[in-house]
């Protein structure tokens, strides 16, 4: 038997992120989950940011209930978030003690692995919570965002990736959002981190099929030693989403690695899939190709679309090259963060304000910030006009330590501010929900005993996706409609053919 | 500087043909010819059996004049095309000469390298048009479909490159038409063929994207020491197409291997592409994904839209799935032929008749003869059983010679019939086309003087399919319209910011 190469499918959270805009209901990865749970995955990415965000803003659905059931349904898989170090799954930097409390809930509700990532790879922005996972004995995954610039080499990834071991990871992802990781690289990537922290250190590598060349990379990290690798489920992959995971277990037959996933358990996983996925055409990705153009930009096809608006907005459609040819330039005057959330829309902020009000004459706040250090350090160095324009415009200084540290104790407030808002239940999950997104959370808090809403259309009359025709659905594993129900509720919930009664109520 | 892996670009002819059901007019493929020229291609194919029928068919074009304005527009780069051995570009063998006819033909209206196949690997089917090729000492490319069954090797493929090697073939082209091919047996079969016919001996590999891992195969075979292989410019790629063509160029960089395509010139012919696309939407093919399915059934996309819509017009649409399992059991009767055109045809309707009325209770006329040996040798054994039924439906005998002996000379009947269908110039082309397709030809003859047609619509206005929008079209090389004028014409084609006139007539 050759090397088992594990898997992780992001079908419950990426995968809808990039291709739906995070509109799927619970209601809707509920019947999968009995195949998931069973088909052999390493893990199931399932919540993250946009998730958490997309379920209090749009759905109506209390993202801590989602991570209990999730728990519930799938009692055989590790459960994976993905979590944006000191910023949690918001978009400033939070005091330690909060980074600590939402750890410590996230895994008392059910999570197992935090892959714990910060925009600009700067790791004093991690260290917190990487220390809380480990004090919560669950699995710490520090990650390194891949880029490419001048000052981004193979050397520099793999002395990050030695820091992560010294923090004291269970294991280290290289995250590659913008599918800008070539074969070539990536093996010498994931070969150099091997070689630097040891051949035990487990490697598992997250990327995008936008460039089209991802696959190929895949394959080749997995020779040069990567143990687990980030794929999605073939009905709802490709385009700016993930590598099928079908394409992942074929494509080394015979080569001496091999996963252990049931394919029998994936057809049905891919049957179901497909079927949703027509139901969410309305927020649907029109870019279904590949755009090899983003090697040059390296602009995500998210972000550009983000940017498009922006210009829209201003009367100004026409003039996208302009900004698409200003972002590199904005991005190595404030020394080549990688681009991911929040870098990714401070930087293509700033680039739509240079075209359109002439170069750096405005500065967002966010850019002034990200210039001044407040978000953290970064590899390359910073162009000093532009860092004198910056201080200028914010009226602060330079900061070299870590941003985290000028916070005060908010703990307290945030509860006390939650519970004024009116509908949150007082838990602490609830104060963890209304410090991620204040004025969503207050609006969520108040409809959230109408129950869950699913903005996925009755299927339309066209004909199927994919050339085989999915099979007869399968029987719902949770019987129809309880999410319409008013929360909380009990769950009739079938595993194995045996029924469980499983109560889910907010702050439970 | 690494070795050099020489590309040809289906664009013009399998692209469209995969996803576009081959309808793209002349007209839109003209202004793209100038950035094709100078990309750097090894060759572009750009004719073969289902482009010829739909330009007479559909088009109203004169598939003899697209190859002679081809060559017009396309002087750097060496065109290539398809021919299925002994059927040319129909369903049916024909006598030598015919064969011979026709390539003389081709080549003298400007084609380069003929890649020539036969449906069962049946040698004898292609070895009169290798040495027609070889007379009019353009390129001939002797390929073999791949295919996977209990009896199809690695070493019988070796074999069978061997003895084209014996032909006298310049190169050998894997064909893998259905996806088939994954890494592993790529690196293996290419290095097989390479230590048996000699490291000189070009290889060529062209393969379907529809599974999804084929992109890994073509790095596979790269590294197994592939001389070119085949791929389709980004915006007519994937799905039931090809890897598209910048992603291979991409996946190369650092790995000792690279191509010579210039990528600006890819980039202006990606954008034209992208626009075109959107006017044949109505043609375009609803499976943009990937279906690892295929390894199971071993049933092309095409093929099965063709079945199901055979069971619709029995009534029988709820079938398919009975359908999809009877094909790898007719395929195992008949010896395990590949399925291609027409062998894909033929064993998925004999499987729509033993669906619908009883195992082999009733046969096709062309199963019979698949049986028989009238369509060549298979490389397994036929079930004794069926191949009695198939004798006793016939009422004639298995043959074990190459079906063509059986024909008689038939050019001058050819001829003769060509002309008095009506419209037809009296040259070899028009007996060549009456030849493939009588009927359709006879009705083309008549239209031909009303110029062709372009099916496709005016741009819709939806978002653009790509996250890069194209920029300003380049001018049209040939000025606007012209295809929209009574042939024979003279167009004013603009090469190198030069104008030529270049009159174009059937059998000019």
């Amino acid at each position: 038997m050759g090397r088992i190469i594990e898997i992780t499918d992001v079908i419950l959270r990426d995968a809808h992120q990039s291709l739906l805009a995070t509109r799927m209901a619970m209601e809707d990865m509920v019947p999968a989950c009995e195949d998931l749970d069973n088909a052999g995955y390493w893990s199931l990415e399932c919540w993250g940011g946009a998730t958490f965000d997309s379920c209090i803003r749009f759905l109506n659905e209390d993202p801590w209930e989602r991570l209990r059931l999730f728990r519930k349904l799938l009692p055989k898989t590790r459960l994976q978030m993905l979590l944006r170090g000191q910023n949690l799954l918001g978009y400033r930097h939070y005091e330690d003690a909060v980074v600590e409390r939402f750890v410590d809930k996230a895994a008392e509700n059910g999570m197992d692995v935090f892959r714990v990532f910060d925009a600009l790879n700067d790791l004093r922005n991690l260290k917190t919570a990487v220390a809380a996972v480990r004090k919560t004995e669950k699995h710490a995954q520090g990650t390194i965002c891949y880029t490419v610039s001048p000052v981004h080499t193979i050397a520099s990834f793999v002395e990050m990736a030695q820091r992560l071991r010294d923090l004291g990871v269970d294991s280290i992802c290289v995250k590659d959002m913008a599918a800008l990781l070539k074969p070539q690289p990536a093996f010498e990537l994931i070969r150099g981190i091997k070689e630097a922290c040891g051949e035990e250190m487990q490697v598992h590598l997250h990327t995008h099929a936008t460039t089209g060349v991802t696959l190929v990379s895949l394959m080749k990290a997995i020779e040069a030693g990567c143990d687990i690798v980030d794929c999605a489920i073939s009905s709802l992959a490709l385009g700016s989403g993930h590598n099928p995971t079908e394409a992942v277990v074929e494509m080394l037959e015979g080569t001496g690695y091999e996963t252990r996933l049931d394919k029998e358990r994936l057809l049905k996983v891919k049957n179901h899939f497909a079927q949703i996925r027509n139901r969410y055409r309305e927020f649907m990705s029109d870019f279904t190709g590949v755009d090899t153009e983003i090697f040059k930009s390296q602009i995500p096809g998210g972000m550009i679309s983000n940017m498009e608006n922006q210009l829209k907005g201003q009367g100004a459609g026409d003039r996208l090259q302009e900004v698409l040819v200003e972002v590199p330039k904005v991005r190595t005057d404030c020394g080549y963060p990688p681009l991911v959330t929040p870098s990714s829309q401070i930087v293509g902020t700033q680039a739509v304000f240079n075209v359109l009000m002439g170069k750096y004459k405005v500065l967002t706040g966010e850019f002034a910030d990200l210039m001044l250090g407040y978000y953290g350090g970064t590899l390359g160095e910073k162009n000093p006009d532009v860092l004198a324009r910056a201080e200028d415009h914010a009226k602060k200084p330079v900061i070299t330590g870590r941003p985290a540290d000028l916070l005060s104790p908010e703990w307290e407030t945030l509860k006390t501010e939650a519970l004024a808002s009116g509908g949150a239940a007082g838990s602490d999950e609830d104060t963890l929900t209304y410090a991620m997104f204040p004025q969503v959370a207050a609006k969520f808090f108040k409809s959230r005993p109408e129950g869950p809403k699913n903005l996925g259309k009755d299927p339309v009359m066209k004909p199927p996706m994919l050339p085989v025709p999915a099979k007869p659905e399968e029987k719902t594993a949770v019987e129809g409609k309880v999410f319409r129900q008013t929360a909380p509720v009990t769950y009739a919930v079938t595993i194995n053919g045996k029924e469980h009664k499983v109560r889910v109520a907010p702050g439970a």
